[in-house]
C-alpha cells in the first residue's frame, strides 16, 4: 500500500512512532511525539530535536536566498528548543550538494552560523556529501533545559488560557508572494512578510521569560500552523480548543497582501504555516504574567482562547459562530 | 567556482570546519574533523555523529534490500561512535520519502531497529517528511564514554603498532559483486562479501575491549577505506605511517571474489571502503594486550603496520618495494 493510500505523513509517522519509537525510559524522558526528545543529563536536560529539507520539495532555490536557506533551516531547529523551554547550544548539520558554486554554500554556511551565534548556539559537526537530487540538508539541534522550566506539549488543562506569540500567517503570506512576483519583487511588495517566511526568528528569549514564571502548563512552536500544531497539543494533552477568530493577532502587512492575493487574512493566520512563534497555554489567571513576561523580550503576546474538555478544535467567528478550525495542508 | 573545481568534497569540508566549525571550547571538547563530536556532560562525554545518505548518490535500490539498507543507515552511525570508544545510545532518524509501499518504510525502520537495539541503542526521535527525489536518510546518533576512555584520531605517536579488527577489503567486492551480478546472484557468488557491504557490523565490543585496556593511542573506524582513512589519523596527528602489504588481513572469499573480478585483492584491502572495521594504534610493546583483549569479543586483530615520524602514508609490498598507498575514490 503507497504512503498516500496508507493515510499520508501523520499515519506514517504514527507507525513509525508507535512500532519503532523507544517509550521513555532511564534517561530517555521524551521520545517521539513533541517538538523534541528530552534526555537527562546530570541535573538537566538534553534536548535533540532534527529537521530535514529537501530541495523542490521544501525549498526552491529560485525563490530563495542561500544566506537565508542557511539561516531559516538552523532557525527552524533552534526554534523546536524554544518549544521546549530551552536553549540552543550545538547544531550538527548534514548537507548534500551537487557540484554548484562553493560560493553557495559558504552562503548557506553563514547563515546557519549567524542564526547559531544570535541564539547562542555553535555549528559542533556533520557530514557533507555529494548529491544528484539537489540541495539535501539536515540540521540537528542539541539544547539544554533546567527539568522544572522543560515545556511539553501534553500538560494543557481545560480552563486554560490560549496564548501565541506575536502575528500569525505572515509566513505564508511571504510565500504566495514569493510565487507569485519572485524574490525581488516579492521584497518590494513587503519585505516584511518576505523575511517572516525566508527569515524567521526563533522565539528563544520568549520561551525562556514565559518557562521563567513557573506557570506554563504546555507549549508547541507554530511550523505547520494554528490549524495544525494546535490539534496536536490538544491531543498530546487529552483536551480540546476554542479559538476566537477576532483575537487571532494579524499584522497590517498581512492584511494588505491578502486584499492583494484576494485572499481571506484570517484563513493565512489560522492555517498557514512556518511562522515559528510560540503557542503556550497556563491558567487564565496567570496570563497576564506569562504575557508581561513575553513583553519585556520585545515580542507582543495575546490570548487567542481557551481549553476546552470535549476533543474538538474551533473557531469562534467573529459573529459567534462555532465551526470547525479550517484545514492545514500536508507534505504528501 | 564549482566544487569540482574548487578541489572536491576533501577541499570544501576544509572550508565549512575552518570558516564555520566551533573551536573546542567550554563543553565542547572535540568539534568537527573527527568520527564525532565529544561534548562534556557531568563526569563522562556525549558523543555525537551524523550521515546523510541520498538514494542513487550513495545507495541503490535495485541492488539493495530495505531492511539492510535501515540496518546500515545506523550501523555507520554506530561505528563511528565505537570510533571514540564509546558506546552507543539515542539514534534520530531523518527520512525523505517519495510516495512508496509502506512496506519499504516499515523494513527500512525494522533493520534501523534491530542495529539499534543489537548495541544497546534505541530510535529517539526523527523527521519523517515526503521527497520529490528518492530516500533520504540522515542519522544522527548519540553515544556516551568515559573520559579516560575516548578515543581519538589525533593521539597517534611515530614508533606506535597500527592494528585493524578482521579482513579489509570484503565490503568493497560485495560492492563490486551487486553491481555486476544483481542482488540474488550477488548472495549466490558470495553471501558473506554481500552481508559485508549491505549489512556492515559496527565494532562497538571490540573498541570498548580496545580502549578498556588503557593503552590505545588513537583510533578511526574504517569508513572511506585504509589508503583515505589512514592518512586522515596521520594528518591528525602530524605523522605518517608504513603499511605492509602481506599483513593486509584478507578473507578467503576476497580472494576468490577478486580472482572472478578480475582484480587484485590487495587494492581492494587497501583501497575499497565502508568496512567499518576499526584501525587503532598502540606502543609496540602494549599490541599484544590490546589485540589479545579484541579477541575476547570474537573478533581477529592483526598488526599492519607502524607509524613513522615523516608525514607520508607508504605501502611496503611483499617484495620489499616502498610505494605511496593507492588512491581512494572521492564522492564529487
Amino acid at each position: 500500500m503507497l504512503i498516500s493510500q496508507f493515510g499520508g505523513e501523520t499515519a506514517l509517522i504514527n507507525l513509525i512512532r508507535d512500532k519503532y519509537g523507544a517509550a521513555p525510559s532511564g534517561d530517555l524522558v521524551l521520545g517521539i511525539g513533541d517538538d523534541a526528545a528530552l534526555i537527562r543529563m546530570g541535573d538537566r536536560y538534553l534536548i535533540v530535536t532534527t529537521d530535514l529539507l529537501i530541495e523542490n520539495t521544501h525549498f526552491r532555490m529560485d525563490i530563495n536566498d542561500a544566506y537565508m536557506l542557511g539561516w531559516k533551516s538552523v532557525a527552524v531547529n533552534i526554534s523546536d528548543i524554544a518549544a521546549m523551554g530551552g536553549g540552543p547550544t550545538y547544531a550538527f548539520i548534514s548537507i548534500g550538494l551537487p557540484d554548484i558554486d562553493v560560493a553557495i554554500v559558504d552562503s548557506i554556511y553563514a547563515g546557519m552560523q549567524d542564526v547559531s551565534n544570535a541564539f547562542g548556539s555553535v555549528i559542533a559537526g556533520g557530514d557533507t556529501v555529494g548529491s544528484e537530487c539537489g540541495i539535501v540538508i539536515n540540521v540537528t539541534q542539541l539544547g539544554i533545559v533546567e527539568h522544572d522550566r522543560a515545556a511539553r506539549r501534553d500538560g494543557a488543562k481545560p480552563g486554560d488560557a490560549i496564548i501565541v506569540t506575536n502575528t500569525l500567517g505572515d509566513s505564508r503570506a511571504g510565500l504566495e508572494l514569493l510565487l507569485k512576483l519572485g524574490l525581488d519583487d516579492a521584497r518590494r511588495g513587503s519585505a516584511f512578510l518576505v523575511e517572516r517566511h525566508l527569515k524567521p526568528e526563533p522565539r528563544v528569549s520568549e520561551a525562556r521569560a514565559a518557562v521563567g514564571t513557573g506557570k506554563v502548563h504546555s507549549m508547541i512552536d507554530l511550523s505547520d500552523g494554528l490549524a495544525s500544531d494546535l490539534p496536536k497539543l490538544c491531543v498530546a494533552s487529552g483536551v480540546g480548543a476554542r479559538v476566537h477568530a477576532d483575537k487571532l493577532p494579524i499584522s497590517k502587512d498581512l492584511h494588505i497582501a491578502a486584499a492583494r492575493l484576494d485572499t481571506d487574512p484570517l484563513e493565512l493566520a489560522a492555517s498557514g504555516g512556518e511562522d515559528y512563534e510560540l503557542l503556550l497555554t497556563c491558567a487564565p489567571s496567570d496570563a497576564d504574567a506569562v504575557i508581561k513576561a513575553i513583553q519585556t523580550t520585545g515580542s507582543t503576546a495575546a490570548i487567542i482562547g481557551e481549553v476546552v474538555d470535549d476533543r474538538a478544535v474551533y473557531l469562534v467567528s467573529s459573529n459567534g459562530e462555532i465551526g470547525p478550525m479550517p484545514a492545514s495542508w500536508s507534505h504528501f
